[in-house]
């Protein structure tokens, strides 16, 4: 089949009758990247967005079945584009995502200054002085250590993207979240929506969302817990309406 | 009984087989700072612990059980501070516990600068501009609006009366937050446990926990979350086991 080189396979996102190139060997989504775009506050018809960091293009696509906003999603690596295009295509969502190669430093001078209404950015988590697991490819680095992107980057260059009162979402690790908060506050983005993700009942979070508006005013908000796994180790009801929708 | 007045009670603190005076017109301690004393990391045996806006003496007597401590507690309102000392007396605890009437704002030259091991704090949440309502007493104003003490002064003197490495927990609400965090960082506080409390599954956060270490390093813990009443109403199995421990 045209769509698929090497060792990538096509695989559904089920809940939104979509479905994307992945690699076990390049780069594969998320649990995290589905939460962020289930989470962010998206616009329904008018406005524009921008996900930063997009890896295969799992947030636009998701994003799509949320919004007809037209979506950029912008990824460092060419071989990342490359999939994340062939996805767009499959789908046939041409018209509504577009898939940008470019480096995130800097691309409000590519993409505008000011002028888009909500960005979504899941940012490699990991410092660079953490050792990169010599089991990673040079992508799955790149993706998930600070490499080409620190935190402070990702957070000054979304902010730079939207207009006043816009939006910006991410999702990181509960132990870079005071350092994230930081960032936002110093970016002029004011975080409005928190949410953590606990990996079963009784266990501290693993992951955290938190959404900003540009000069917005002080006043969190601190959604209901989401719990992934069952005592059993199965998906909680919740997760599976998240992966797979009414559909199971 | 010699030590009541007008209409205060004599309350029991379940759990921990202590009584305290209470009054609805006066002051009456919240679920909050049962939380807090659950919370908040105590020294087991040695460290010294101060409770700051410690109304009735809830707090101090909540950690009387769980450390043997000496635990100072620093009231403001004579009336309040008044009741705290009956309910140690009562309790037989004047070796463990010494109630200090005093303001908050300056309280290291009272009680000696960098010298304490943790401080707690469950300190007024409302601004003084949100008009108090009119059927609170001047008491229940004053322990409730930060008309003698706001957020960023409760979190600078508990910073001044710890030594390095020493710990401060405080409640608060999750709209103040980012607030809170930003004021414990400027003070030297890093946070490092976060836990936030949801008065029913499904619901926002109405309460936060969070504690900070003086001059730690960044890397925040959130830990598991804790819900309040069941979906009929009733206190959850966890909340019962805090309020009431085994004796149920």
């Amino acid at each position: 089949m045209e769509y698929l080189q090497g060792d990538e396979r096509l695989d559904y996102l089920l809940a939104e009758d979509l479905r994307i190139i992945q690699s076990p060997s390049v780069f594969s989504f998320s649990l995290d990247a589905v939460l962020l775009a289930r989470f962010a506050s998206i616009p329904l018809k008018r406005g524009k967005i921008v996900d930063l960091c997009t890896g295969n293009g799992a947030i636009p696509l998701f994003l799509s079945a949320r919004t007809s906003a037209p979506i950029i999603g912008v990824e460092l690596q060419e071989r990342l584009v490359d999939m994340a295009t062939r996805s767009v295509h499959y789908n046939e969502l041409e018209s509504q995502i577009t898939i940008q190669q470019g480096d995130v430093r800097g691309i409000a001078k590519v993409l505008g200054s000011e002028k888009y209404d909500m960005v979504t950015c899941n940012p490699p988590y990991f410092p660079v002085e953490a050792a990169p697991d010599k089991k990673l490819s040079e992508h799955q680095a790149i993706a998930r250590h600070e490499i080409h992107l620190s935190l402070e980057e990702a957070v000054a260059n979304a902010s730079s993207l939207l207009k006043q009162g816009g939006k910006a979402a991410f999702v990181h690790r509960p132990g870079r979240l005071i350092e994230l908060i930081d960032a936002m506050r110093r970016n002029r983005l004011e975080p409005k929506r928190i949410q953590l993700v606990y990996p079963k009942e009784g266990r501290e979070a693993n992951t955290v969302l938190i959404e900003g508006i540009k000069d917005g005013k002080p006043d969190l908000k601190v959604l209901p817990p989401v719990t992934v796994y069952q005592e059993n180790g199965s998906y909680t009801p919740e997760i599976e309406e998240i992966l797979y929708g009414n559909k199971k």
